[in-house]
């Protein structure tokens, strides 16, 4: 990684909406391609791409654009997603239950290999994935040195639960619950705010409706 | 709504987490909140929570703080959500399943009504909801008079089903595939990123196993 590159959080999060954009054009057979027609695909605006790729440091060829293989090799090896990391997963009801079955998560170097839940199913599996009770959590994140874990569980046991991941020694947290999570510092948590986007959706449609609009261009914004 | 206030889609988007928090306190009996402990409940600086609050138009007493009761009301008539907003689904399999039997969207004003899918159960029904063939979708659409509905069909399938959906008269997409959206101007288009999330999520741990930080900390960006 370009070690002394400071980014925004934004740009990063579009980093994967370009691998996936790039990895259709490599199968399409496309070599290269240009800042302008990577905007249009992503509904971005030609500058925000420059400077999103200049984070990946990959230059593009004027006249020729940017040689796709390398991009997507670059993003792939910025947001480490080379060699896919493991993690755990808890809470397999509702949208726990979905993401295991979301096959989706291997082109992003993301392997759930265990879930655990307050009581597993009978065969415990699901989607072909092991579910454990949670009294195996600390014994099995120490012992496969797992660092990432997925929390699903319901709202009243998430600080609780996460604070069992972090003793156990996991290290980042992807919150797709609606409590905010207050842990040491030094814990990386990422929160899924769908209400959030639902927000958005609603005073976008309520201002399409009865009148003029108070927020920005969403097309030159890209993916929230 | 204040009608001549702009504001940005990060302070949107964290309009239903401080909702979502006052309820709590409500419930809790609590009358007042000031913004310094609405702030480190929620992780972000005051100063955050004062500028979001301003939208909302509700001012806070010197020394005692926001009127909680108050502050829900200013929120929920903002965002529309004191009456629910009716909602069309499509696509019932992994996230969309898992959307229709997520109950939380109802205190968010959102009601899922009916999902449509290419195949519908046998009952015709998931967590209660009655599901239909695509086929049903323009015709309940304007009979109903939908205007906003949740994309969570195939990728390959979700450029060709959105068309359909504003062919039927829906104004607002909000879409759970990976797919850039291209649609006329005016339709509302919010895009679920996780792949962005996973993407902060991993360069996130890989600093903190291999180094210094090279992104705003997060404790003072609060829900992305």
């Amino acid at each position: 990684m370009p070690a002394s590159k400071v980014y925004t959080i934004p740009a990063l999060k579009r980093l994967p909406v370009y691998l996936h954009h790039l990895r259709a054009l490599h199968a399409a057979g496309e070599d290269y391609v240009a800042s302008p027609a990577l905007a249009r695909a992503l509904r971005l605006d030609s500058v925000t791409v420059r400077k999103d790729l200049e984070i990946i440091g990959v230059a593009g060829l004027t006249g020729v654009g940017y040689p796709v293989e390398k991009l997507i090799d670059g993003i792939e090896t910025f947001l480490g997603w080379k060699n896919s990391s493991e993690a755990f997963l808890a809470g397999t009801s509702g949208i726990g239950n979905a993401l295991l079955g979301f096959q989706g998560f291997s082109a992003y170097g993301l392997k759930i290999i265990a879930a655990f839940d307050r009581d597993p199913p009978e065969d415990g599996m699901i989607h072909g994935v092991p579910v454990f009770p949670f009294s195996e959590f600390r014994h099995l994140t120490e012992r496969l040195k797992i660092r990432l874990a997925i929390l699903c569980v319901e709202e009243e046991d998430a600080q609780h639960v996460a604070e069992q991941m972090v003793e156990a020694g996991i290290l980042a947290i992807w919150n797709f619950t609606r409590r905010t999570l207050h842990l040491p510092s030094g814990i990386i948590t990422q929160q899924v705010n769908l209400a959030g986007d639902l927000a958005v959706l609603s005073v976008r449609l309520a201002e399409r409706l009865h009148g003029a609009s108070r927020i920005p261009d969403p097309d030159l914004k890209g993916v929230k």
